[in-house]
């Protein structure tokens, strides 16, 4: 392999231009090898081999700067980095985090995994460069849809204005996001690719950037010669490239929002070779509901900020919802701004996406939503520990980030009933903006209760004495477990209780524990810090009741083992139940 | 008074429109009556009455809908839809928020304070009218720089996409934010007014929507015209107007930045009419360090979303800067995750602008800046709840946002030396994110420690027994003040601890003080849940310590009185000495 000679870009620029295409074989292979048997981020990294390595024929990495767009399309300029071990050899797979990462190179500049990032970080690069007094070329990539968010947008249009120096931005047009592209800016990128650059109303143009096109994304040697077109420019420059999603397996080119992103599977036939039961699934479960909802309430409509896979809505489900369904693209605030406006109209919006990034929105649920009491519902997928792992995708924050905003009722259900009957009840009512997480766990049944109007309820599921255990939402099984092993080791039957709302504390029912209890025990899916369990911390704080509150730590935690984690913070029943007979002592 | 007759925009219709310069003089001298006795926004109001006029001239509100962004220019619009009084009847003032809120009239549909919401609010009212199946026209109205936030610019692509019926954006061009408008847009908007709307590369033409310029933005009879043309349009479109900001005083149409906003003033000479003193102030305190250490430390940079004025930074100031200030122009995200890339090139940057306007960066922070460990310094004007008091203003939940946030140092200063110590460790430091909280209440004095390297130390101020008092920030003050009456009222000195930082515990001082206290008491200038004091009441939940927190209840406060809220949340002195004495008991 050429590749097996090419340890850093330095080696990459000895190659000659005719041979980078092999290079670029040699890459895919490496793609396909880790892809195949650990799965990640399958179409941007196959659409954007060639340009990474004209990328680092032209520009001097780490001098030059690049800065990439969630990152997930990082793979190849890892290989070219010094990290091909991650791709071919199979017991490496871990050293590479499938993002950018400066722990891993001094080519990478930001652990980076949300999108619309990448101008705005790399505008700041060129500012910090220009105070320092220094030269280089810095490079922001931007595609797969992360053009629409407001932070990339807001970066755009500060680069037109406020920097007078080297700044380099490709978009990297792939023509799709996860799913296909919405918002009105794709169709200036369309008209700027069916006019090969020249189409009037050009945006970048309008705010002030230079601009440049170059139709043929997935040539080495075309690629090459606009990057070196634009090296060292001392202004503001948008190149725009025309890559193939998924670019080199036939099925990936084809199904562009299929393989985004795959699971292990075989490259003969594109089938997973994992199992994943053929049980329920809260992902199934809820896409059902929301299409039956849709059919039976035209007053509905789902609002997703480019993440209707979050809940399980394929093109078939979208086709069935029509109308309603709106996808604003990657606009995150915009989606639930939208939800709000639907909702005071009269209509009944349900926000669809993934907790984490819920957190674009932080300000638009607390001023356009609950401020405004407009009765919008969110529905929020990997809202656990025990989801996506990687440091930028966690789902552990959204209890102390969104249980804190006024007049935001945080419904977390413990079964599949419950969770249903909790949506059921939400979408329908006018009062109040409430927020779901979707279970992290698998699915289990109990019945539930069906209206939550009256707020802050917590239900106690069996009533004991001496130890009350209160578990929050998907870790209710927990605390029946931790109840079970209470009545085993200690000798006695624990209260044990399904607080269901997050946001609010149920302050009648925790004074009568005051009885017969001498120690409450919180369980939460989530840090610790600014969540559940320390608000009864202070409730009880003035009073004899012992509390001990379990969760995790307030950290950025990375590609964990989930049990692993659970000991780490003292949370198996087992360290509970230690913790219990000390503290009862 | 032609006013006089008119009640409802139906009153409004009936006046002819040779008539109707009539009424908007005599708005204006409803906006000095109001804004010369109490302040206000000026400028925004006073370059809006005629289009205000046109609006509800043309469009039948409120089955018509408008949403006017931030709403601090809807004055003429509250004056025309029965709430004149607000501004003519000096004893009716107070029933006029100064924003646009339902609770108010049926023609406001939200209660809006934040900028750049409008277009996303108003695109869900159209989309929840087409699910509806109704018809009317949604207009929103955007300005003074609002077309900058990420918030707006996505829901303007989603907007000439996702849309296909009657919606219309009016872009009220007064060539200024606040201060001076910053990013490439507003080069596109210049552009646009230069070639009376017909210039090449049109941002909204590029995105899909329709447009149309009107340039005699202050013509009453010009913009019914345009007006006119766009109702019951079934396609998204913007109109976008040129009007002068302040017109109507010779003073703000000069000085725009100086009366985006005023306090009450004379008429004749523009002079204000209250007093602020000639003391200290931390405006004052701030802006003289900035400018002195970007003189000493040309690694230092200022960064604000369009807010310079929120640390005492006026165009003398921003001049003195130079480069070593950027204004991004309304764009919070941005200027977040531009601070981060200043910071990891190797510069200095400090971010400055109002906590309430920070929250739209809450993802920025924890993803760009957080995740990654950048060097990057917050500082947050009006983060107190005796600071603004308008709904959409406060700064009593920055605690709460902020403090949960891994790897983010939150530090609150209480005194003016421990102010200026805590910024310039922060600003020379290179391990830790650092928000900081700038002291809501009068400038105090008292010697600090220079270095905070050694995190989440607290200060024991005065050693003492029985009960520990922990008075965070400005709140340490109210702790002193505890401490005396405790003294006295007691009989004991109680422990007095400012523990300068809020986003972590020093729990080695915490469980020292279970040898000989009972009691511990917290306070914070802020809403309780997900703040400090409950962090402190988990450390202890397990053990005898009692504790009791003291804050503000998880609510959307509204122009209240700041002592009588204290007194509402049991916090003056004499009421917490009250509560010690029934807890020791």
């Amino acid at each position: 392999m050429i590749l097996d000679k090419i340890n850093s870009p330095a080696d990459l620029k000895k190659i000659s231009v005719s041979e980078l295409p092999v290079v670029a074989n040699e890459i895919r292979e490496g793609l396909f090898n880790r892809l195949t048997k650990i799965g990640g981020h399958f179409g941007p990294n196959f659409g954007f081999v060639e340009a990474t390595i004209a990328l680092h024929y032209v520009f001097d990495s780490p001098n030059d700067k690049f800065v990439f767009d969630v990152s997930h399309q990082a793979y190849a300029h890892k290989m070219l980095t010094g990290r091909k071990a991650g791709y071919f050899d199979d017991s490496r797979f871990s050293e590479d985090s499938g993002y950018t990462n400066p722990d891993e190179s001094e080519h990478d500049f930001f652990n980076i995994g949300h999108t619309s990032t990448s101008i705005a970080l790399a505008l700041g690069l060129a500012k910090g460069r220009d105070i320092l007094g220094k030269k280089e070329n810095i490079i922001a990539i931007i595609g797969d849809g992360s053009l629409s968010g407001g932070e990339a947008l807001e970066a755009l249009s500060v680069a037109g204005s406020e920097l007078n120096s080297n700044f380099i931005v490709v978009v990297n047009d792939n023509e799709q996001a996860i799913a296909e592209t919405h918002g009105g800016l794709y169709k200036n990128l369309k008209a700027l690719r069916d006019s090969n650059g020249k189409s009037e109303n050009n945006m970048f143009k309008a705010w002030g950037l230079d601009y440049i096109y170059e139709e043929n994304g997935n040539d080495i040697a075309s690629l090459i010669a606009v990057f070196e077109k634009v090296r060292d420019s001392n202004r503001p420059v948008v190149v725009h490239i025309h890559t193939q999603k998924g670019k080199g397996y036939e099925l990936a080119e084809k199904d562009k929002e299929g393989w985004h992103w795959c699971v292990p599977f075989d490259r003969a036939t594109g089938k997973p070779t994992v199992n994943f039961g053929s049980g329920e699934s809260y992902f199934g479960v809820t896409s059902q509901y929301i299409v039956e909802k849709a059919k039976k309430d035209k007053d509905f409509v789902v609002v997703t900020p480019a993440m209707p896979m979050s809940v399980g809505l394929g093109p078939e489900e979208r086709a069935k919802l029509g109308s309603q369904y709106i996808d604003t693209g990657i606009a995150e605030e915009a989606a639930v701004a939208i939800a709000s406006g639907i909702a005071r109209r009269g209509a009944k919006p349900l926000v669809v996406t993934n907790m984490t990034f819920l957190q674009r929105a932080y300000d638009q649920i607390s001023q356009d939503v609950c401020i405004n009491k407009t009765p919008v519902t969110m529905l929020m997928n990997y809202s656990s520990f025990d989801g996506l792992t990687d440091v930028t995708h966690l789902g552990i924050f959204g209890l102390a980030a969104f249980t804190n905003i006024p007049n935001l009722v945080v419904l977390c259900p413990s079964s599949a009933e419950e969770y249903i009957s909790m949506l059921d009840w939400s979408i329908d009512q006018k009062e109040n903006p409430v927020l779901i997480l979707i279970p992290g766990n698998a699915v289990s049944h109990r019945p539930s209760d069906k209206n939550y109007s009256a707020l802050n309820r917590f239900k106690i599921e069996e009533q004991g004495e001496k130890v009350a255990v209160i578990a929050l939402g998907d870790f209710f099984q927990k605390g029946e477990e931790l109840a079970s092993a209470i009545k085993e080791g200690c000798g006695f039957t624990p209260t044990l209780i399904n607080p269901r709302f997050a946001s609010g504390l149920d302050k009648e029912l925790l004074s009568s524990l005051e009885k017969d209890h001498q120690l409450v025990i919180t369980l939460e899916d989530g840090i610790l810090e600014g969540g559940f369990g320390q608000k009864i911390a202070s409730f009880y704080g003035p009073d004899k009741m012992l509390v001990k509150n379990y969760g995790l730590k307030k950290q950025f935690y990375d590609r964990y083992n989930p049990s692993e984690l659970l000991q780490e913070c003292g949370m198996t029943t087992e360290q509970i139940v230690e913790d219990i007979k000390a503290l009862l002592k």
